[in-house]
């Protein structure tokens, strides 16, 4: 199978001119086929702050009111996904910026409530990856909004993360796919204080290990245990790494 | 050549769930290829107004500042675009909302500065047809928003009756086009106090005379004149009719 690398930035990295330039260039930089996952939160809340939307997060996830639901349609769908589209378009990358409606390839249910009503939200439950596939081995590249929809009209705010390991896991049907998480650190630490203490690789056995010696903790655990279910699920592999590393593929590598 | 009908619908129908339903279900209705494109201008005033933005139009156009072109691109890109391809989706119509930059489908240039300047407003200059084509054959429908992209990384801002008819004489190339207008009436009447009065057939000798007889005058001519523009570029017919009427193909034929 041919290779594919995916790429996951979060918002803070596409919504400054400098920073979005400069990924958008390493991204270019990466050979063969390619996709590209964005968030968008910082601008969404920006602007829902001027519409008078108070934006309400619980565990790190916006609550997703109908009025919320407009702002990350037009934020993470039009501003922050059309703008990636031109940067890229002008340097030769040929990108198709999609949501989950388009061409319905990711489509959500509506999460249930349960302790938290998290609104207009949306829980993949359908990838259909043979179109986006078909569109990648004709030099397309997609550029993947954290939105879904639910098949029966309506849009949901979907995890931008979560948007990229559905994507990955369906793709590796057809390709052998390099899941690529962008952080503000060059990988995982072993030291938080030592920039440069990067572990190079975590398998099962190693992240067991640093997770009982209290070296892997807080929010890495659950992105770890989601690249390892990723894995299982058919990626090769994920790497965690800095925005401006995609194109050296340095950083941590997580395999099993 | 397989018939391809694009239908054009302004703002107004869109920007409301009674008549954007109504529209998706007319629009599902219509057998074989179909492409969408729709404006949105209402929003975009409504959401700019509410930022904080004047909208400032000159000969119905919108003069497009750095701040007025995001919300153009969050709007038509975002909002509208999303919500009619969600809608289609729901009711089994494969769509695809694209904007110019979308697989560099349509580039235009910014116009230059003349007695008025525009800004962020840009002139067509570069269909990409094949690449609409391709999905077309595959039963993607694709939804334009009125956005280009100069290639240079800027998107601008593309009136909606540039995008419909410039696409469809690009798409002329690979299919018999059929370019409907939409408007508010059932067609260009003979008398504007009665809405019955559809003239079903405007032929350039027609347009002549009409207009000689004052029968045909204002924001009418322009339209008529781009209508025959875009049968001599190669388009089949044109047809101007109202929302509510595209799966019959009943309204005014332009032909020549």
């Amino acid at each position: 199978m041919e290779k594919l690398i995916l790429v996951k930035v979060g918002g803070k990295i596409v919504e400054e001119t400098e920073t979005l330039n400069q990924l958008l260039s390493d991204f270019s930089k990466i050979k063969g086929h390619k996709v590209l996952v964005h968030g968008g939160g910082r601008s969404a809340t920006a602007i829902a702050a001027k519409l008078g939307i108070e934006s309400k997060m619980v565990n790190g996830r916006r609550i997703t009111d109908a009025e919320t639901l407009k702002v990350v349609t037009m934020v993470y769908g039009g501003l922050v996904n059309k703008q990636i589209v031109a940067g890229l378009q002008a340097i030769g990358v040929n990108a198709l910026g999609l949501t989950g409606a388009d061409m319905n390839y990711m489509c959500s249910e509506k999460r249930p409530v349960q302790d938290v009503d998290y609104g207009f939200v949306g829980d993949v439950k359908e990838v259909n990856a043979g179109i986006l596939a078909d569109l990648i081995v004709r030099e397309v590249v997609p550029v993947l909004a954290p939105l879904t929809h639910d098949k029966q009209g309506n849009m949901l705010n979907t995890n931008a993360d979560t948007i990229a390991a559905e994507a990955a896991k369906a793709l590796s049907k057809f390709f052998d796919v390099t899941l690529m998480y962008c952080f503000e650190k060059k990988g995982v630490l072993k030291n938080e204080h030592d920039d440069e203490s990067v572990i190079s690789e975590i398998t099962p056995e190693i992240f067991e290990k640093y997770v009982s010696e209290g070296i892997i903790s807080g929010g890495m655990i659950p992105k770890l245990e989601n690249s390892f279910e990723a894995i299982h699920a058919g990626v090769k592999q994920v790497i965690i790494t800095r925005a401006d590393q995609i194109h050296t593929e340095h950083g941590t590598k997580i395999i099993i």
